[in-house]
């Protein structure tokens, strides 16, 4: 009989998204005439922009006639692309080069599959709260995790410890929930961190594209000494409206290399690159095809007035908070709000509340981790009539 | 520091097909006026079908309003494909529900991640000649490998040995790198041989739509007892002509539970559904589209002409193989030659003596394990003028 991995039974069962959606259908059926506002799930709703869909099709017409038919491609992705990426992070301050820019379907593929790259007897630091991806792929691997806290005394920005010692740190940056931003200065210590532990950071950048001051990092490889100890991701889903497009990247710099047990160099860059040739086949060529049209300057103007659209949404939600004294997080460089819930409530206490007294659907942050367990995230991604609309009802009621 | 996953250091140097664009340029630049015929590598070069190429501009459509738009799709896949592929099973003479097709961005992915379901302590058989992945994607985990050889005598098909315990059997079929297809009988006694020792057969049918003789099994859940024992791997690939597309699929039958060493019953289904929403984020909506396209009876019409031309080009190799008294496998249902280099050549000095004599490139057995050595694959996926003119010096050469 085949020995399965049992380590699957460590993982809770992710019942976060059935759950809010079992819950608005019961109150949907029992108020047939009730007119719900979604503000709960982290994705896109907008249409992608001319430029990206002009790419698409040229990739599509591509592959209609034997003379531009493209077969397998570069499992790395198209050096088109990864030349494309690179001239964005040459524009955001960051000097990438193309050969350590690794094309994907996206961040959660990247960010679940790098685990595979550890052995399981390392230190690995997770924020909490958290995008469940990086502790599940963790768990599931056999690995352990030690969290640390992110919570309102340290604006959800937790710093590094220099008394604990850490070999391998997630951070996610705008983050997901919370919506905080670490600083140039704050980056610096966490760099700084890594690089006295020999230690590697996970830097979930995913978000980066909601950044809108320039003097806040949008790449870790702004801050000097990250190439000697960063992983970077990020993805076109938030940046483009690729949530259902499907196209990541991850930076993995060949300056990664660390001595195996015996003796032998080993380079992170030699072994994603090996894990992606075995397990991976590129992404699709009609895809890389319409992420490189998002990445031309004129491309790149086009996402930024969907994500403007987004962030006038932050805006009204961030506003209601402040007129109500409610103290938030993010709501300015992310789509997210994330705020603690009124009177002491519990996430899903107040979801209920919300759900059946203003009739507006959010996210429980005890979805996110014991942390969040008191806290709710709001997204920026409905059009602007139904947030404005949402954010009347929320007044009202406190 | 951190522990990096030291298993990659049992893997050997993946260095087949660039050492053979090195001779090859090497040649090429030594012979510039040369004219160098290419059968060496297993990718597609026909376009795709109109019907596919209409799915896909389709999908790239679907994103540019915001009243189609398409954000995250199910992680499983979304139920028009699967269902356009259960439909399209049942047409092959097997049963497969869509609740139990999960789509993917190709097999590659699917074989190389499923070792993750499965412990360290389990009887794995592979064949030998075999698609690397199957091998290295193991080794990777640290997972220990048996060999079960295919070799002439047993026309490149091993069959199970009774005395033999096994937990987990690696099966290709039609077989990639050669060409062999087990018949019914076969399978039904790896089948057999798997509900006796409670153990899984990982099935890769990604080659099915070769398969011209209807006595065949495209698929093992054509085989009573299958659903009980068997996953099953396939793609567009080959199919489809899907290699730069990407869009593949796996089959985890719920019937496959199985006992962990605490006694709770864990099943191979859940665990796949758990993997797959943790690691993967589903395949794109565009390409999704454009497969469930070719899945129609019209768009599966379309394939099997590009399969015919493709098989066509296999005949005429096999004619002049046979021709030659060279004893061949594959070359009928699958697009795939294998046959034993003559005057007792290892393959790399068969590669080298049939670029430097005949400048037509094929691929070296020994890139497909020990069994290959003395062994050579040509492909079918070239136009049937560089084909015939190919095979004419190939004749002139023996």
């Amino acid at each position: 009989m085949p020995k399965l991995n049992e380590h699957y039974q460590d993982l809770k069962e992710s019942y976060l998204f059935s759950e809010i959606a079992h819950r608005v259908s019961a109150y949907s059926e029992a108020h047939p005439d009730a007119n719900i506002i979604r503000l709960g799930i982290g994705d896109v709703t907008l249409p992608l922009g001319s430029l990206a869909i002009g790419g698409l099709h040229e990739g599509v017409n591509a592959m209609a006639s034997a003379e531009t038919f493209k077969g397998y491609g570069p499992e790395q992705g198209y050096e088109f692309l990864r030349k494309a990426i690179s001239e964005y992070y040459a524009r955001n301050g960051a000097e990438v080069e193309p050969a350590d820019i690794f094309i994907s379907d996206g961040a959660k593929s990247d960010t679940g599959n790098i685990s595979e790259l550890f052995s399981n007897d390392n230190v690995i630091l997770i924020p909490d709260p958290v995008y469940p991806v990086y502790v599940d792929s963790n768990l599931m691997g056999g690995k352990h995790v030690t969290y640390i806290s992110g919570n309102a005394e340290n604006d959800f920005l937790p710093m590094p410890d220099p008394s604990v010692h850490a070999d391998i740190i997630y951070l996610c940056s705008p983050n997901n929930p919370t919506g905080a931003v670490y600083n140039k200065a704050q980056l610096k210590e966490w760099v700084d961190y890594a690089l006295a532990n020999d230690a590697v950071i996970l830097f979930d950048s995913a978000y980066e594209a909601f950044v809108s001051d320039p003097e806040l990092p949008r790449s870790i490889y702004t801050i000097e000494g990250a190439k000697k100890c960063a992983i970077e991701f990020c993805s076109l889903s938030k940046t483009a409206g690729f949530t259902g497009t499907r196209c990541g990247y991850t930076v993995v710099p060949r300056e990664l290399v660390f001595t195996a047990s015996n003796g032998k160099e080993m380079s992170l860059h030699a072994m994603w690159n090996r894990r992606q040739c075995t397990k991976f086949n590129g992404t699709s060529y009609i895809i890389q095809k319409g992420a490189s049209a998002v990445f031309s300057e004129e491309g790149m103007k086009q996402c930024q007035e969907n994500i403007h659209y987004y962030q006038e949404n932050a805006r009204i939600i961030a506003e209601t908070l402040k007129k109500k004294n409610i103290r938030f997080f993010g709501g300015v460089h992310s789509p997210y709000i994330w705020f603690e819930c009124p009177d002491g409530m519990e996430s899903w206490e107040f979801f209920d509340y919300l759900l059946n007294n203003a009739q507006v659907v959010g996210t429980p942050g005890a979805g996110f981790g014991e942390n969040g367990k008191n806290y709710f995230r709001l997204t920026s991604f409905n059009n602007h009539e139904n947030t404005i609309e949402a954010m009347k009802r929320f007044e009202k009621l406190f």
